[in-house]
């Protein structure tokens, strides 16, 4: 392993002190280190920093995330395509993607650093806006694509299409078509199910639908969901991990399919349902 | 009986039969009578048109909406100090306000001109947005006024007051406060009860809240429910009804109280719950 | 105030302590004393000892719970045609009803003495088991009654009819018609709303329906609820505040009103709310 | 294929007609027939006749169940470990597994004798009673295990166990733990999602839980499910497909897998969402 990616959440004056001594601390074991601009904020002089977008390009073999589950995956979306391993440190909260805490970084990276710590390694979600014949934008989402209605529209209307066969039509303030992942994120908020990371499925959930018989319908992920947008103009929009929004236009059709690319996320000795139990407070032994 | 007021639903070209029928039956038996706009659309020649918003300076005796819950609902807000009667009329499927079909409009309008048809008084919500010591603006609303996120934000962040009492703070896509009437609205998509109309009471039906449990609250209708926005600007807007929508700045408060007006809806021989039966399609005897 | 009355949860070894201390307090102070078998048990010697089920016929003053909801509950039922105060203290996890700490207890006492604790009147629901013209028996529960499938039958089918109208057929695991107080209990767990105390309202819950399109329903508390059994014989069963069941025949009646009585609950300093975000777990300010 | 086994929902009036006529049919072309002694009713002399649960040892290539869903849920249990294709027709409204209607059973049956028909082939749920060593029964279910209170109880209480790793402790009405195929059955009512049938999963609903933060979660049909009990004697039940019941003891375990068998179900041109969409009324295009 030698190049290192270090992103950060904004305004967290704590990294402050944690981002140079954990530049230190890598560069100390002979790593390069490349940052955002988000983490060049707490290291005064020079760095090699590079726009999140543009993380890719310089194939890191491991991505350091100092933040909240939304910075995390945000880096995910940008190192999709390449078999990085993501560290998410949480820097208040446990999060689902971000376990870490602040306190367990340098004993989480001598374990890395030694190749003791394996990754579990996420589905993603390949979704694509297509226009007519176009293909608008595609993203390789680790949480959701979220179809929903905009502040001005009382309802957005859908026809839901799996494998080009009619499901059905549908009403409400938008759907969610989720990975097992992102199950405990905007999906678990909209009543949906919880499906452990290795459930070989996706989720498709309505949200507040006028119809009350409606409920989240979980498909193999072998199939191709197609969601055709009946509304008008700029009534709705698409959003992808819930942080990048598009307008969508009548007609148009958000196509979901898995990702042929997957999340190397590196994992304490937590397990799935010890974070589950302390994040939803459920009973414990 | 002496004034009647016509709102109509755009787009819907049937009136171009019903409107001019329905004025010479009003005119044959002595009515006068006053249009909005839309209505004016299906009409040629003169008539005496008023803006909807403007309705209440003519003090109409009996509103009759032609169209859905929507025309109903801001046809209600505009006469909302009256004690004008309100009929209305569907044109395609039955609504909750809207309930009398279009074939059995004469045979209804014979009924309220001989004085034997009741009206059901329904209870209306007075919501306030108070920026510091200002009230921004003010409205009598028969079914909900909803603070949610706008199509930018992730969640909204709120503190519920009731009678100066803090309940909790909230996070996630919106509130809504809603009448008994409202409650088989949006509240009801949120999932939300159903409160029977002549119920004292006040629904908060949280939407796609982040912490799983929250629940829909009924709260009795002669407190004051006061709910801070404790996010930053434009990220959150309120509506009232389903369509008015202003956005609201960080520690903003949205006050509701009970209403002292009441919506006066002309009643069908149809029940509350035989509505609720055919729409909801409940299992029959 | 003279007759004091102690109840107790069973199986509580703590109250080996705490039952002689706290009846040597009381024989301090004047107050004459009754207890329940279960309190017998904890102490040595003689004592006035009366079923709970007889502890109206001594017109006791003040009643003390000692336990969780569930003794408080049934208590509640033995007094409810008294004007008895009743003060519950749980022995362990803070109840609903019984929200004052044993450590609080003669903080408490103190002020119950001195006159300075105010009673928080609840309303309860009158329930009668009809079959034919014959009251079978019948109830004043200050949670709920519930009708719900026996062990062996699969679903469980009913009438609802609320002021001789007809409302709906369902079919499912039960029915739960609660009041405000109960709304916190099994109607919750049912996915029924919260109602605050002082809602003068009454909750028809569904349990698990067999159509996706039934909510629960809030009515006033001046109707008159009235549940009609359609499964054959011991198929189906009542229950009282969860704690007495009676099999129920074809054609039985479950009428519902609201009870003439009202139970008197002695109120810490902790409102409403402050329970349920304790024992929700809801989102501090 | 030789031999066809008949098994038929009691109390069928209708199927005085129906038996007799497709034995003829069935004769003509040849083939043996066995029937269950419910079918047996209705015709008049001899046939052969075995119990239901008995089905299994005559090795029928065709099952034909005229009656419901849960006819054929028994007769799925009674061949699982053959490959016999099972023919579901339903006598009065569509079921879920049962789709062929009366009217359309000589055309189907044309089919399947031509060879035309194929069969989907449903996952099953093995679930075994397990107190201490023992194995105390055993089940392959099409549906779904259930444990839940028995009537006398108010709740019970179980700890749940994936893969030998402690889930969480749950407290409620009871647990489901369902297929695929059982989605849309009990789980559903209990706010379960729909899995289509070729989703690699298993669904483990809560049913009305003490916590409000539980939620279903689905997992991998390749772990093993463990549901101990902690609740004493007799306060729960496990049922199997909704049929079956069998006390449980504190202590005792319900291990859930899946299945090696399938059930092996012929079907229309329907195809499971327009299933779905006919039972639960959802929009149509």
């Amino acid at each position: 392993m030698k190049l290192v990616a270090i992103v950060s959440k904004p305004e967290k004056p704590e990294l402050v002190l944690i981002v140079p001594e954990l530049i230190q601390w890598l560069q100390h074991r002979g790593y390069d280190i490349v940052i955002d601009s988000e983490t060049a904020r707490y290291i005064p002089g020079s760095a090699d920093v590079v726009e999140r977008a543009e993380l890719a390009s310089r194939k890191p073999e491991l991505l350091i995330v100092l933040g909240g589950d939304g910075t995390l995956l945000s880096g995910a979306r940008a190192v999709a395509p390449l078999s990085t391993q993501i560290l998410g440190v949480n820097l208040g909260s446990l999060g689902f993607l971000t376990e870490v805490p602040i306190e367990d970084l340098y004993q989480m990276l001598e374990a890395v650093h030694s190749g003791e710590c394996e990754a579990d390694n996420r589905s993603m979600l390949h979704a694509m806006l297509v226009r007519g014949e176009t293909v608008l934008s595609e993203f390789h989402a680790l949480n959701d694509a979220i179809l929903s209605k905009s502040t001005i529209a009382r309802l957005v209307s859908f026809e839901i299409v799996i494998n080009n066969e009619f499901v059905s039509s549908y009403r409400g303030d938008g759907l969610i078509v989720s990975t097992p992942t992102g199950s405990t994120a905007y999906s678990l908020a909209a009543g949906g199910p919880i499906l452990t990371p290795s459930v070989d499925g996706i989720v498709i959930s309505p949200i507040c639908p006028h119809a009350l018989s409606y409920r989240p319908v979980v498909v193999p992920d072998h199939v191709e969901i197609e969601i055709r947008v009946r509304n008008a103009d700029d009534e709705a929009y698409l959003s992808i991990d819930g942080q990048i929004g598009i307008p969508v236009h009548q007609g148009d059709k958000l196509v979901c399919r898995k990702s042929p690319y997957r999340t190397h996320l590196l994992r304490l000795r937590k397990t799935f349902f010890e974070v589950l139990r302390t994040k939803l407070k459920w009973g414990q032994k």
